[in-house]
């Protein structure tokens, strides 16, 4: 490692400090404020370690672990989307999937190049929600904000005006393909809220 | 993974989200709050990531990250006790490690019986700072508050009236056992600033 990287190492890892200022439409569980994703991305990280077991063979613990820490750097520049903002339609627009591309090439491409090239790669891997990593990931970063909301009474949902349907649409499925005990564990419970 | 599993386990992830309420003593790089432990537990994740390449042969990047997720949950019990509080004795005090060690207990044992001893145990492999992944997690937790500190003109550093010689002390000995070259980067920037 040469100083030139650690220079470029430092750089980026000072950027990333911008993550702590990113706020999230979810609360503290006490309501005291509202998460950061900073915070958010370490809550993810301890759920991968504690639903481990939950995982479909083949998930590298270690490579689900790397890839949430990483994945809502590219909210320094595009800011979080909530998932029901404007009826769930802008959390996956084309408009917001091509700013958050550009995101990851400005904010990983600090990095020294080779390193650089493989946190874009794990990146877009778990964007992609295909390969068992991602998708176990991917369950992981719905079932946090749902347990938020419901230990809180629901803040989050009660601001966006989110229905039961909303939520089975927007995030259940995701949570049933990776984690379907959770999904069970959380359906009588979103239920109990809604009803 | 049974029912009863999953209710151990969300309790504990609910328990661990009072993390994000722990403040530190430093700063946000931009100044405009102090940082918190859940976040920073997620930048040194990151930290990991990003310098592993620093890392003695030998040492297992998954288990340096777990330990850093899971480093700092203690301080729910017993709040962030700042590295250079008290003229840098109350951080080591024996008081303070039985009570990190009580709450890690309670903290730990809110999980199913062999994932809380799992977890217990690499926190405690963590505190004890002897094995290669414990002396690499521990030199990147003294790294990230001096970059924090350097980069935001040292107001952690003034508000606990730090010299140069405490600094190397308590930091720049712990960081130069595990991140050798990350000391020689840090040195000449933390003299400029005491100087």
């Amino acid at each position: 490692m040469t100083q030139p990287d650690l220079d470029a190492q430092f750089a980026f890892l000072a950027e990333a400090d911008k993550l702590k200022s990113v706020m999230r439409a979810n609360t503290l569980i006490d309501l005291s404020r509202h998460e950061n994703s900073a915070e958010h991305s370490w809550h993810l990280a301890l759920y991968a370690m504690v639903l481990a077991g939950q995982a479909a063979p083949g998930v590298d613990l270690g490579r689900v672990i790397q890839m949430l820490i990483l994945h809502d750097l590219v909210e320094i520049d595009v800011g979080d989307v909530p998932l029901h903002s404007a009826g769930g339609q802008a959390h996956d627009s084309p408009e917001i999937q091509q700013a958050e591309a550009e995101a990851a090439r400005r904010i990983f491409g600090l990095l020294p190049a080779a390193q650089g090239a493989a946190f874009l790669t794990l990146w877009q891997e778990f964007e992609a929600n295909q390969t068992p990593d991602a998708v176990f990931a991917k369950s992981l970063d719905r079932t946090q904000p749902a347990i938020q909301n419901i230990a809180s009474g629901g803040a989050g949902w009660r601001d966006y005006n989110v229905s039961f349907a909303d939520l089975e649409q927007r995030a259940g499925r995701k949570i049933a393909r990776g984690l379907p005990a959770v999904w069970d564990w959380l359906l009588p419970r979103v239920k109990a809220f809604f009803d």
